[in-house]
């Protein structure tokens, strides 16, 4: 619960001089006198402000649009972002600091102040995890991994599983070639459930600070990923690839090996990224398979169109 | 087990007037006196008769056939959904109504009647879940979720699991858009070993009645997937799409977001649906990323060859 | 650790008559006089020779550059392969044989001498598991599995899940096939995080002796994998699909139902094989979707280009 003078000055915004508490940020349907609704638009301020909610976050250059002098709302540079300030800070972490009683932990592992461990959760020996962690039902953190602060791990995801690492033998048999490095996970990282990052085989696969990840991503062993990168769903990076700073990946995007995605590139869902290639240009958007400048992907579909 | 007259009875068929029991339906290599085959063509009808199973399930068609007179036969429309039909009879559910010691069940969790939770299964505070359901091993379901009745989740699945969104602030960091809706699996839902089904940001992700989700298939936050839905696996579905009723969608479907698939559109495996893109007609196969019609799809194949 | 006498020895060559021992691989950075590197190429090999490794083993062809007089060189047909070799043989198998108090064994499961089931494992009633196999962290294997000798399953697989097999009612309802067979996974078999295999329907599923499998892989019912095959990240094979013996299968490849990978056939990252579709030879490279000998996919990208 939070003064609405609070709310706004947790988003850096003038104080409306309305009293009154709220408790939650909530969609326009079930909201109520004590919930913070967001409008990004003048279709969306309408709805917000024909809801019960006692405050709505504008984005100010909407000021001037319909009902701009009702008291309820606070005006922002991006209300998007301020309901989710406000969302996290009405709601602190939504967790404990504890470890279930279900949870397996290995022998030397150091979990941070703050850090709770979910259920049926398994850290092998020797994990080191930060604070303020958040490590859900059944995730699983192999040896050899090192996990920053604020890092919040979903359900089901395993890190620092043994790489794909293969040599094949003179009869046409494979045997693995050692998976002996580590893995590491800077701070302010989340990865989605059911996720699976691989240690390095000598070396250390590594996620930046701040990086997102979502569900049934896979990240082959010895790959670098930048900071605030985000991978949305189901895609594949082969082992030893970068992906650099700030760059943007579509879900079931396809990454071979050894390639790099330079810092701030962005790849369309489903495009793919032949081994050992390189992608640059900040903000550029790629798409396809084999993944190619945006416009050359158009151009190329309404050609094939022609004929 | 049952009398060959109740098996006859159970797939609408006229009694075969053949004394004896059954106990099994099988394939055609391990069957005995007491197992259900079943024939859809002439090859398979020959098969049938040719096994030492006791009774034959075949298509009513293929009457006048070799072997017509074969007292084994029990002719019904379609013998592959009785065949089916009969398993589901002769085995019961298969699963009993308990809650296995090692599960961790948290507060206010409401399970209806006959319904058996597995092994290392997680099911935390505030979940309803119906009747004779059957969640098995590992399976693990988010607070904000409920299920129906005669709802599968088979192992490793992950239900109502947090969505992938964020806003993005100034300096490049992201931060969670709030993630606090629900997840409704209705009745009858089947859902796939290892997949992920995000639950809704403010609003709700809804799986609707009948519909049968393959494996490491991911949907996410604020979808609404209709009723007897087919999704193969390793389909990833993105936020707030909508699949109607009756839609089947291949394996290694992306879908982008917002996007929708309309009632009985058929996606094939691999098609991608761009974001927004709004795709129908009851019964039409698209294929392809971009996915559209089958026949366009193969003219343009076709017209790269060409030249 | 080892006398680097004998590290000749397991690698077929001749004894370098240096005195010392060795105890671990590594790569060059950390390497110390007790550590063995290895060496495919002359950059390498430079790479080798200045850092601190007791031991280099570097492929034969390389001698006669630069230092081919530094005593701490084994050379060897396959650098490589020996480095994989040597590895093996000084750090053992990696697990110990017991199984976790966590792990819950059903009824008449039967587990050979030398396995290791790791916390959190649920293996179901009459599975069979053979000799010095490891199985991970919350793995899960179903009634119905045999496994062979020396497998590996990593943290979160699900083994002989329920297969994806429905048959359509008249008003559009789905019920399931029965899937009552059985998953078959050879010896020598390494199987990775979350990936899921499912049991045959009414026959088998079977994954050939040797076959080394990725994590987020799905392999559907009634599905023959060969001997010796390497099947990348995510890629995800629909049921009674056959691989044969020694293909490669990058990752992310689709392959229809009742397709046909031949022998030693080469499947790109992303390439999409069509239902019953059966593709031929030993080395051969295909590429795209639908998948296309190499060559003639690289035509047909150049040819999109020409207009």
């Amino acid at each position: 619960m939070a003064a609405i003078r609070e709310v706004a000055e947790w988003v850096g915004a003038s104080d409306p001089g309305t009293a009154g508490e709220v408790i939650e940020v909530s969609g326009f349907d079930n909201a109520g006198a004590e919930s913070v609704v967001f409008a990004v638009d003048e279709a969306t301020l309408a709805l917000a402000l024909a809801s019960k909610a006692g405050v709505v976050l504008a984005n100010a250059r909407l000021r001037g649009a319909e009902s701009p002098s009702d008291p309820r709302i606070v005006w922002v540079r991006d209300a998007r972002y301020a309901f989710a300030t406000v969302a996290r800070r009405l709601k602190g972490r939504g967790f404990v600091a504890d470890v279930h009683p279900t949870a397996v932990i290995g022998e030397g592992v150091v979990l941070g102040e703050g850090t709770h461990v979910g259920p049926g959760v398994v850290i092998e020996d020797g994990v080191a995890i930060g604070k303020d962690c958040n490590i859900l039902a059944r995730a699983v953190v192999y040896s050899g991994t090192v996990i920053g602060d604020r890092v919040v791990v979903q359900a089901g995801a395993v890190l620092g599983s043994t790489g794909f690492g293969y040599v094949r033998g003179e009869s046409g048999e494979y045997l693995m070639f050692p998976q002996q490095g580590r893995l590491v996970v800077e701070d302010d990282v989340e990865i989605g459930a059911n996720t699976t990052i691989d240690r390095g085989a000598l070396g250390e696969t590594r996620i930046g600070q701040g990086t997102k990840i979502d569900n049934l991503v896979h990240i082959g062993h010895n790959c670098t990923i930048g900071k605030n990168v985000m991978i949305a769903a189901q895609t594949g990076i082969s082992g030893s690839s970068v992906v650099e700073d700030g760059a943007i990946l579509g879900g079931q995007v396809g990454i071979g090996d050894h390639a790099t995605v330079g810092r701030g590139v962005i790849l369309g869902g489903g495009a793919g990224v032949l081994s050992g290639k390189k992608m640059h240009g900040e903000g550029e958007v790629f798409w396809g398979r084999p993944a190619r400048p945006l416009r050359e992907y158009l151009k190329d579909l309404a050609r094939l169109k022609k004929r």
